[in-house]
């Protein structure tokens, strides 16, 4: 079985390297990476169809086997989206504040790298490299532990990111992968603080669980978004039914997709007949309480009772959970109960009630108006997300670079002692 | 026993009330807590006396009784302490930053509380009241765990608060504590995950290691300071001696105090004789390596030979390690080796070592001709400290009001989606 205190010990080795380079040095094997995926296509694609060839063999599902896979065309889109990356402002060395103290002592706070990153994630083969040069831009080293699904793919692609390293007189080391499926190298890592600064999980919520509870890291929070639209009586109607179908519809196996719609009682009548018709040509099935049913058999969508446990879970699909209630104060107290602090909206023309939402719902983004797909790095103008964090230390919400880093204090004095 | 989950679930709805109120209505109630405390002084010193009577009996070290010891002028200074934080200004509701996106979604992140902060600590009363009172300031509601022999002095401290609260008519269960010695329950306070959002320990290496091997929670490590100044040959010597008597006898038992001197070889034989020489009215005694220790002897210093695990450990006492080193690279080794990332120091005249040991050495506070008795809240000008951090996730180094405070993203639009 793979060492891995030898992995983290050559982690933590890397990590004092790349801590001291600069923004040039570190662009420099970022576009190293990029121009290899390009030459090296061919080599990365015959590994990812080997891994495909497997996955078909065990029968995964479909949704699976295309985040599998990998194509010329995706390959072109992941070494842009490296290029992205060099083009993004590196935090680090960055002056956060400072001043000089009543004893002369002169005092800053710098940005720093975290130093060595832990990754978890599933069959997702654009995320070894994604998280790779994010860790890379901000100093970091960064042990990579992939899905087996992607054993081949990720084996040539840490071979493409190590061989890039190697070419830039840098440490191989900075960037190493756990590729043995033995799942107690998982919980070995967990528990690697003496090397390993920050877990980042990316998977559903049994991983993110497994995590909390085994982790002497500290590990982020995220990723599982039970979202919420609220949709208040004094709202637009109209221009609602565009935000839901925006929420659900555009992308529903994203984490920032609506999951659960919340309906004030006195409109409901109204408003999800012209619901069902809005969202009958995407196929959207609905999952409602004893009322809503009601009114969405009456219009005869598809519509079948839910179940409790459905409100606390992500569908990935498009499936729609409706919920009638009384006001705005049941709504905040639903959500409260059953979301993820990930994304919560409300549809309302009453700048009071906007108000209270903002203050009461306790989420990484909260929205007046608006659909809740905006919750991502890209959109929010971060460049480019790690992870979108639904826990409140370190970082919330999308995570770009800045939350790759840390600080320092540093102290100049002139033999400065304290009175 | 008590039920933590009650605790929890009350500390949860607290916490949801005290996040929706105005800086004026915070400081408010600390403005009565402080009142109090001055009007109840008769009381709260008798049950104090309480804790000293047992603490006697019990056999417990001086120091251990001089922490537990609350007096008038103590009690004074406390509640001046709590005015102090009013007079600070709330983090909470502040817009760290936003803008608008191409979409015309309006975004903002905007400071709010963590919501509920459990603490962990040992025999001192003076505590209890500094961190309900950060907590209160920031709207967070807090879990005391102080240690069994505080147990009268927390009581009756509490019970102070929690009237306070009530007549400021807020709840009181904003601030409870666990005044039940049983250490089950400090395990079960480390997994209460569904209800607390950050675990600050505040106590010695064993503590932080008992949380973070146990918590589902974060946890804050911190306090534990094994500093280090380093002389490089350059340095100006007399001068370095009045930093070195700063910084390891100022207040020996704090975690900011100098615990390990490295000294530069070529400057060994002339420094240490005149670092005896410093530190001999101080009574300071030696535990030096087998260079540093012939040197010393000759000087009839107090001396002894050092053991390993000593550079390890805190001696919170007039102790100092003696270290000889070659040259910077292996003080930087020494460092990274022994240090717990507290504060560091070099002490030396050229600005190219300087910059050298900020970039690489890895702690939270790095000082250049200065002492590392700066490492504080007050001293960094962050107005009071709740803790000092020596991990890089959320807070590092003196931890002030902000550290008790997290974001959320705000996006307000006009029925806007994403495309």
């Amino acid at each position: 079985m793979i060492n891995l205190i030898d992995i983290g010990k050559q982690a933590k080795k890397a990590a004092f390297i790349l801590a001291q380079l600069s923004e040039k040095e570190k662009n420099n094997v970022l576009k190293i990476i990029a121009d290899q995926l390009e030459q090296q296509a061919e080599k990365i694609l015959l590994a990812n169809q080997k891994d495909i060839k497997i996955a078909k063999e065990n029968k995964l599902s479909d949704a699976l086997i295309d985040r599998l896979l990998l194509t010329t065309e995706r390959l072109q889109n992941i070494a842009n989206d490296v290029r992205h990356i060099v083009s993004l402002t590196d935090p680090v060395g960055k002056i956060i504040d400072g001043g000089t103290l009543d004893s002369g002592l002169k005092i800053e706070r710098i940005r720093v790298p975290l130093g060595v990153i832990g990754t978890i994630y599933e069959a997702r083969p654009n995320v070894t490299i994604d998280v790779a040069a994010l860790c890379l831009k901000t100093g970091n080293a960064v042990i990579l532990r992939g899905g087996k699904e992607t054993k081949y793919s990720n084996q040539v692609l840490v071979e493409v990111i190590q061989d890039a390293l190697q070419q830039a007189n840098l440490p191989k080391y900075a960037v190493q992968s756990i590729n043995d499926s033995n799942r107690e190298l998982v919980l070995q890592l967990l528990k690697l603080d003496r090397y390993v600064d920050m877990i980042i999980p990316r998977g559903g919520a049994g991983l993110h669980k497994l995590c909390k509870e085994h982790s002497t890291i500290p590990v982020i929070i995220g990723g599982v978004g039970v979202c919420h639209t609220f949709v208040e009586q004094s709202a637009d109607l109209e221009r609602a039914l565009d935000i839901i179908k925006n929420a659900k519809t555009q992308r529903p196996s994203t984490c920032n997709t609506l999951e659960t719609l919340l309906v004030q009682e006195n409109i409901a009548n109204i408003f999800l007949p012209k619901l069902a018709a809005s969202l009958k040509d995407k196929n959207v099935k609905f999952h409602a309480d004893k009322t809503a049913l009601l009114i969405l058999q009456s219009v005869n969508a598809p519509v079948s009772q839910i179940e409790e446990q459905a409100l606390r879970q992500e569908w990935g699909s498009l499936d729609l959970n409706v919920i009638i209630v009384k006001d705005i104060n049941q709504a905040i107290e639903h959500i409260s109960e059953y979301g993820t602090q990930h994304s919560e909206a409300i549809l309302t023309s009453s700048q009071q009630l906007a108000h209270q939402f903002i203050q009461q719902v306790d989420a990484a983004a909260v929205y007046i108006n608006a659909s809740t797909r905006f919750t991502d790095g890209g959109q929010f103008g971060l460049g480019a997300e790690v992870a979108v964090s639904t826990q409140k230390l370190h970082a919330r919400g999308p995570m770009g670079l800045e939350a790759l880093t840390s600080y320092k204090w540093v102290g100049i004095g002139n033999y400065t002692i304290r009175t």
